[in-house]
């Protein structure tokens, strides 16, 4: 990509109305822009960078057995009020509208009463178990207040699995491989040295839930982490006996700020008993399917990210996330044979399917051009000027020294 | 995949509530459930259809300079109410609601307005320009009736590109890439065919817009088609003066119904103006960007491509759109070398990258595994039986002839 071509520049004000440093860094740089309180857009950068996010979770949740689906965002009231969820009481961020025929419908906050209801068209005996689905789906959430950037918004893309199994052991079981695939995603991320699988409260049905809480001065959360055992306990269950039950030591724990990237839940017979979602074990008893859900937001991820990795000069992106492998950055460009020079490694790297974004701007300053590099945070930077001969500047965006490579040196060391 | 272990199996009943052949077929054969009028939930096997098609209209909207971004859903109607679009004289199918402060928000029923604000933030200079933008985002229409399956629903993904350029000079350029983009995509749905560029009301600013109809007998619409000119018209624009215009003889057109599969509109400066999206020329005079807007369904395309390439056995799907490249029908699994048969070359087929379907089950007579291949329609069927030696009978979804091939032969003939 040309960056004369890209839509979405750098600006050289950080945006006043945002109290975020991931809201202010992207915003600047390129990648979101605020629509409205807790409504951002996703500009070309930002939506690359959300589609890779998306990829990393979707092939860790595929590599569990899950299978992808796409639900509606408009809702009956009727399967909410089975539940007892259509209510403020129930769900206090619904946002409602009406049906031209005057019927109130509401907006998902969530989909597990939509999708129980739909396996139990497709699911009758144990044959039909495991289940696991999951989609990527806009949420709505009625907010109060949205003041995060995009770490907390009004409306968001999650991605929700819904585990359906045939006994608690199994539910068990597929409990544990989640948690190590969403220990995959975060370090695909680049947030699994911070990330803590953190234990939360469970509602009536389970113990505890678990949380995965990134520690982050940004957070809205207080967790009390361990940093020897990798566990972490959530403020809200943070009392003697829970921490008896776990065998932790208040003196162990640190009292830290957190973003909750990821949650998992128990829903055991929840919502299958209620919405009727059964199944005929082998010796022909019915019994109710045991269910678990599992959730991750990308684009908060995306704001983690940035919150955590980001330096005095910008943001720095992993490998597996970045809008771009490689920034090259052309000098004194107004020279034709540099333009030239840029233009042909440009056209290398992408032969070898490398994706690059060219500063081809030929009207900016150096200093401009690297502090921009800086600010988009890209993770391997080239220097491509009059003096380029053989060997290139490379340098990694979070290194600080630069070094001379040739073309295929160059290949190998980012590959 | 498996098809014991794929959620969202074929049903033996037509669902009694669908008018439209696309929606019973795809229901029965597990693409697609209705979870309320208007909307649809899409499956596994749907969900896969659903991203091929979105990756083919990706992938043109690339080749002519189109940039994706993401919008949000809700909108601020303040924006709105600048051109007059906020109230039912305006659109007439917002879905409106409320933040927990009161004030009021829509749900997009398309992006005009907010992303002419937005590109405004970022275009000041000629130089900025001409910006191509794309997305595949859920609009929200509140239609008095939906009854037409996944043909018009309540809520669906639209693919919106929007172009902004300098010149109506320009604009008309860049508007005739995007009709020849279009049939690139039509064709490689299996629609081209059956698709006519067709004449329509251009509102106030232009004359005409054009519409891309696809002739079928599920359709909303009437064309008036020239096949000969590949041409047709709508029946809101069908005069005497139109017919003149564009040089169309009476006697040359058939009345036909049609569904509208995409739309493209000269906008103009009808946006850019009262939002103030406007460039300065390099003669330094501010003037108002000049733009456009290109509309496609995705899932209105998949219902379509199933009302007018569906038999009477079931959905054929062409390759590009296709859940799944070959369906492997396994007969006599109960016999272990059979059995082991047929996974051996199922392992092959995707060891070769093809994506392959392998109706595994044991307890299911090969009557019922033919009619559930020709319902679900994958371009090619191999059949895996005790007399499999080194040929496997091999047809073509849209063939009668089986032949029998070795796995070589196959991969030459479906690649």
């Amino acid at each position: 990509m040309l960056y004369t071509k890209l839509f979405g520049k750098t600006k050289k004000e950080t945006p006043a109305d945002e109290v975020s440093k991931s809201a202010r860094l992207l915003i600047q740089a390129g990648y979101i822009q605020k629509e409205m309180a807790g409504v951002y857009a996703f500009l070309p950068l930002g939506k690359r960078v959300l589609d890779n996010i998306i990829q990393v979770i979707r092939e860790e949740m595929e590599a569990i057995g899950g299978q992808e689906i796409h639900l509606g965002a408009l809702q009956n009231p009727e399967i909410w009020e089975t539940t007892d969820r259509w209510s403020d009481e129930g769900i206090d961020v619904w946002f409602k509208t009406q049906l031209k025929t005057g019927a109130e419908v509401g907006l998902a906050t969530t989909h597990e009463e939509p999708l129980t209801k739909l396996v139990s068209q497709y699911v009758q005996s144990y044959r039909d178990l495991p289940v696991y689905l999951f989609q990527f789906q806009t949420k709505f959430r009625n907010e109060l207040r949205s003041k995060s950037g995009i770490l907390r918004t009004r409306e968001f893309i999650m991605k929700d699995l819904y585990s359906f199994n045939t006994t608690g052991e199994a539910l068990d079981t597929f409990y544990e491989e989640a948690q190590t695939a969403y220990f995959k995603v975060f370090n695909r991320l680049g947030l699994g040295d911070k990330t803590y699988l953190t234990f939360a409260s469970g509602g009536p049905f389970s113990k505890y839930s678990h949380e995965f809480q990134t520690i982050c001065d940004a957070g809205e959360d207080t967790i009390y982490v361990d940093e020897e055992k990798k566990l972490a306990v959530n403020d809200e269950v943070y009392t003697d006996q829970v921490l008896q039950d776990l065998g932790l030591e208040k003196e162990n724990l640190k009292e830290v700020p957190a973003v909750e990237v990821g949650n998992i839940f128990k829903l055991k017979d929840k919502y299958s008993k209620p919405l009727g979602l059964t199944y005929t074990d082998s010796s022909g008893v019915e019994k109710p399917v045991i269910m678990g859900s599992y959730g991750i937001g990308p684009a908060r991820c995306m704001g983690t990210i940035v919150e955590v990795l980001a330096d005095k000069e910008g943001i720095v992106w992993p490998a597996e996330v970045a809008p771009f492998k490689v920034h090259i950055v052309g000098l004194g460009l107004q020279n034709a044979e540099v333009a030239e020079k840029a233009q042909k490694i440009y056209k290398q790297l992408q032969q070898e399917k490398v994706e690059v974004l060219f500063d081809d701007r030929a009207d900016v300053s150096a200093g401009e051009k690297f502090a921009d590099a800086d600010l988009i945070g890209i993770p391997y930077r080239l220097v491509v000027s009059g003096k380029t001969s053989e060997k290139i500047e490379f340098k990694a965006r979070n290194e600080t020294e630069a070094k001379m490579l040739t073309l295929p040196e160059i290949l190998a060391e980012i590959s």
